[in-house]
């Protein structure tokens, strides 16, 4: 496994944080959110990121840098439910040249609901690895130092 | 609308037939499958005819042709629910030079659960309407030369 | 078919507005919003306004009634794309003591991308048919005499 | 992290293997199957393999027993595209008296996809951790056992 960060359940180690409300579709028979629907959740909450960092995806598209999902990781600790609003709380948690791993912390108010992590590869258009855009690899580097 | 077709109950009306077991992420929390999971079923039922017939999807791409979704419409008569094998029924049942039209019965043995019908267009590699791959444009005017 | 209404492309002949952006797993290898993936933006939506008008699906819930999907239509005019911000645009638009019909646009800016008509029925928890609140029958019942 | 199990990508370490076609609505704009859309595939094949063994998943919910999934973890290695049949390998890999762990393989003929790890823990009806049953906690104490 490449994944190497035990994500905090601190909301205070966390860069960034966006609000998402659960969707009926998302719930299942058991009556709460279906174990494969918290991915998109962590997907909106990168984009947000990017968005709120003043790099939008559209940006990486242009320069025809994209983003695979290489792992990932989920623990759920509590349900989510219909209707309820969740606080997804996310930090680039280091990287390598080509690389990046995220973690991040689902949360209900004050209540701890899942942790997780993803790890991320940039590629070409014809879908080779290739390096990280400068600005990302700087934050995966920051991350790095500061373990 | 341009949905012209009002699909028969009775699966004899039909020209090919495609099993679908239910999977536990299609279902809500509602206990039954969510309304919005049966447009994946008659995608993979137009798949699987298309292939039955010898015209697989691969082969449409390889010509450079798209089918794009026009409109759809589904009625709801009885849920589906979780590990149920659903037989989904389909007709192509009628066409234009650059459409086509569908008709389905979703049934759980002699158990009618829900008739739909969708309306399809073929498009270029960059969206625009073209007309039918000859072969097709046969089908729908068989049919509409039965009504 | 139940369906009786046929959506105006005019935004002010809605009640409500609710805005969604396009999440990246809802695109299709088409490149565009798979056409399974507007049901849940409709559902949303419903959501919405339901909290907007002060009835909140958890009360109809802790009512014991429940709200079915009967039918539903959706005509694809414009393909949606990646993080796109869509302003999905409703109105309850007629009624019977047990259902109700939905009408909706879908816009992005100025440029119309979709219509659609869902038709629900109020179900009592073990699924038998049940006539609406009487606040709901009365926002149809208004509907039914302006036409 | 519970997961103590690393999934091996030879094919005669699983003792079951389910396949699965891959729909076009599972692909997204980047033209690959959404990492999300593994987990629903994991899930069929999990319900496939208690229908195998005998002990399909109506028996447990007649029983008063769920599993939810306590956590989960893949490796993406190659993508997956429309229309591929993908063998889904899987192996009961340990447990304790209340949970159990199974590892994955995913396939395409002799191709190597995925592997991946989920984890699973017994419920009652009311959501309280409870203890697997027999024949369950058997499998998982034969394969504790064999490490």
């Amino acid at each position: 496994m490449r994944l190497s960060v035990d994500p905090s359940r601190d909301p205070s180690a966390y860069d960034h944080k966006h609000r998402i409300r659960v969707r009926f579709c998302e719930t299942d028979a058991m009556g709460i959110v279906h174990h494969s629907r918290y991915l998109p959740y962590l997907e909106e909450t990168r984009v947000s990121y990017l968005r709120h960092i003043g790099h939008p995806y559209s940006e990486n598209q242009a320069a025809g840098i994209d983003y695979g999902v290489l792992e990932q990781w989920i623990q759920y600790i509590r349900p989510l439910r219909f209707d309820e609003e969740v606080d997804v709380h996310m930090v680039v948690a280091g990287g390598t040249r080509t690389t990046f791993e995220i973690a991040y912390l689902l949360t209900v108010g004050v209540d701890v609901r899942s942790v997780a992590v993803t790890v991320h590869g940039a590629m070409s258009a014809t879908g080779k690895p290739t390096r990280l855009p400068a600005w990302l690899a700087e934050i995966g580097a920051q991350r790095n130092a500061a373990k």
